[in-house]
């Protein structure tokens, strides 16, 4: 890819709409502009203008008019590139877009790849790897934590950490090569306690991080949990209450109710993917097996499972109430990892006495039992913040760093592992030049993340998830 | 509607982008945006900025940072609304874009109805009623020629063309009147023949504006072309042979092969919208009698019919070409307004002999008579000639105003009927009085295109079409 080409992207989502957003990055971005230009204001070129401002006028080609724009200059290296930017602001319709487009392109842009415009900020220095990831991140967001991290790592909360353990490495590293230098003089430029100190803390912040990944990968990703319960239990009755509940916007479009139950909704801020499974009703029916065999396979892939029941039915008698326990401490024998929550549905069906019966009943087998009625909404806030406390949100809360991305999470573990030798050798008292090989590893480990360390396949893959534009 | 409150709403195309844009307009814009926005450069706040310049920083609620943004400032009256005008650019989530929206919404704006920015900029005078409703058209345009109008009608062609004969009636008008007030003294100020010539102009003007409605209706709304031909005629082959002959654009979605032919292509910069019907062979049965009626039904809404023949099939024997004769016959006589096109299919299937005895044959009842091969794109252009010349758009290349707009037609037409009571007044000499009541009639339909004559109900029903943002 040649990266002294100027680029240029619609950056607005596609289709039809108020205002469109073309955008142009590169050596020859304001001449491009100008040349395509024309603005209502005689008198200064765009080349001429001061950076961060904007000018209403034309697009023309000859003498045809394409469209009435604004035109924003951003002159490197302050924009978001790093290079001159230029963005056309014109009618959104998707003929002018693609005229202008077509237009920029005969006047010598080419079209920008994806993530493009992030990679040449990431090329210039405006922004390091983890933080470029994080762009993609944040746009993809659509809960309040997973949006909430990516902002963070987008401002470098993660890079920053990351960084400043680097560069205190590396002036130990830089120490004890020195006094490799100096080796038949046994002089210690590197105060051995100072760093071990260092590979201490460094230890500490590096469990820390990778420990997080297990609460940053199900925000970011949402909460699989699997809804087990038969057709008449009221699955999708409760989504709608637990999502009227939160009143949470997970669409653009507020107020739907939801036909499938398979989807994901956001509570308290944390997305939650419910998967809908057909039950484990045992039956001799080759068919219905098969049902059941499918809803293991669904369990399987979930992390939390949710057993609803339909109380107005039990109550009619032991018969099924003994099924139902049957049913428990069968999830409970094949899942012993996963977090089951048994959910009595149609408590506004029964009485109080048979409520207190049937909870005592199953009590002895289920450790969690929620009480609901998903009409009228009764236990509803209950079973929500059940389902919040089964994530511990204490380090997003603490606005702690939270690793999201599972490629920071592979070459955390690289990095732990270096230290660890690191820490075994200093114990040992291994030599300075076997030190200073597991230092640099561990050094090649941090700099993948923030993109010190990188290269060409690396930064193909990462920026080929972005969308083009951006 | 409150038009002292300042508005929100998102400008941009919804879903997720690179890029998002939401429109802040009102008194209260930029107070609103400080309140929100917390630059990186201190010092400054918006309302302390010069108009027309860019500002990166963050939307912040409390400690809360919603997203990193540019905010773009436009100080009235020299925004698009004519009031102070805050763009915020931010990443293209939707949850970011809703999250913003609502924190807006909590500080004082409201959102905005369809159309209202547009509005504001009419009741601001930033443009005229004609201008406005351009606007709705310019982003609805597919086609380089309904944009070419819409963008032409929005810089004021039209407006400017009515509004100066308006000027020089509503000067007669004055004079007139002010005899009036010197009835007793029998003066003249306004001069006759003066008057006489720029009413034949008006008349003249008017004629010419009404006339092009035909023409403008049709590119703003696509011609529509019957395609009259049985199931392996060739019809899809067809339309897509016209699409890759044009290589246009008519969805965002560059070289889409189309399944249906129900569909609007552009060809030449024209839109055409071709229905496809079942063709009208006769039969005794009687569910194929239905299939007739609804071929009639569907060239009743036609403004051309395109009945494409396989000769191929029509080469082996002459009762295939006497049926085929027979049905071009039955619908010149039916249709004797629309205009016919008898399409030679397959002629690559055939002999130039053959070829020639068919087209001498059928020639002696198709005027227009078409030889063609979809499949290997002989005949095609001249096709696309012959139904480019049915529509004159010798105005369209002349640059000349063109009406597109059936509320414009009707004042149009109105006006011409009162200019044509004015014309006959002067003739016969009717007294000074009675020709100003026609004049103000005249005056009162020309302002009724601009925008100087409107009522709510009116302003209601035309910004009701624009989408909200706009």
């Amino acid at each position: 890819m040649n990266h002294q080409e100027t680029i240029v992207a619609l950056a607005t989502p596609s289709g039809n709409g108020a205002i469109a957003i073309l955008r142009l990055s590169g050596s020859k971005a304001l001449d491009i502009a100008d040349r395509v230009f024309r603005s209502v204001k005689k008198g200064k070129t765009l080349q001429q203008q001061s950076t961060h401002t904007i000018h209403l006028g034309h697009i023309v080609e000859a003498q045809r008019v394409i469209d009435e724009v604004l035109v924003s200059i951003f002159k490197n290296p302050n924009s978001y590139t790093g290079e001159d930017v230029v963005e056309i602001s014109c009618h959104g319709s998707t003929y002018i877009q693609q005229e202008i487009l077509q237009l920029c392109l005969r006047k010598g842009c080419r079209m920008a790849t994806a993530g493009e415009f992030t990679l040449r900020a990431f090329l210039n220095g405006k922004l390091d790897l983890s933080q470029a990831e994080a762009v993609a991140d944040l746009i993809a967001s659509d809960t309040e934590a997973s949006h909430q991290m990516a902002i963070q790592q987008m401002r470098g909360g993660f890079s920053s950490e990351i960084a400043k353990l680097r560069e205190e490495l590396l002036n130990f590293a830089s120490l004890i090569e020195l006094e490799l230098d100096f080796a038949e003089e046994d002089v210690e430029f590197a105060d051995r306690s100072q760093f071990k100190e260092l590979i201490n803390r460094i230890d500490f912040v590096l469990k820390r991080l990778i420990d997080s990944f297990a609460v940053g990968n199900v925000i970011k990703n949402g909460i699989p949990v699997a809804i087990v319960g038969e057709p008449n239990v009221g699955k999708s009755t409760l989504l709608n209450a637990l999502l009227n509940e939160e009143r949470a916007i997970v669409s653009e479009i507020a107020g739907t109710t939801r036909d499938s139950i398979e989807d994901e909704i956001s509570i308290g801020g944390i997305g939650f993917r419910f998967i809908d499974t057909a039950g484990i009703r045992e039956t001799e029916d080759v068919v219905e097996s098969i049902g059941i065999k499918r809803t293991f396979e669904k369990i399987e892939q979930a992390q939390v499972v949710m057993f609803l029941l339909n109380s107005a039915q039990l109550v009619l008698g032991n018969e099924a109430v003994a099924t139902v326990t049957m049913e428990i401490e069968k999830i409970k024998n094949k899942f012993p990892q996963k977090q089951l929550l048994v959910i009595l549905n149609k408590i506004d069906e029964i009485s109080a006495n048979d409520l207190s019966d049937l909870s005592t009943n199953l009590h002895a087998h289920a450790s969690v039992l929620i009480p609901i009625s998903a009409k009228t909404g009764q236990g509803v806030e209950k079973l929500t913040n059940t389902l919040l406390n089964l994530i511990n949100t204490g380090a997003l809360r603490n606005n702690e760093t939270i690793v999201t991305n599972s490629r920071h999470y592979d070459a955390l573990l690289k990095a732990f592992e270096e230290i660890q030798n690191v820490k075994q050798g200093l114990e040992t008292d291994i030599s300075g030049d076997l030190l200073a090989i597991d230092i640099r590893q561990a050094l090649y480990h941090f700099g993948e993340i923030t993109g010190e360390i990188t290269n060409d396949d690396l930064l193909g893959n990462i920026f080929a998830n972005f969308c083009i534009g951006k």
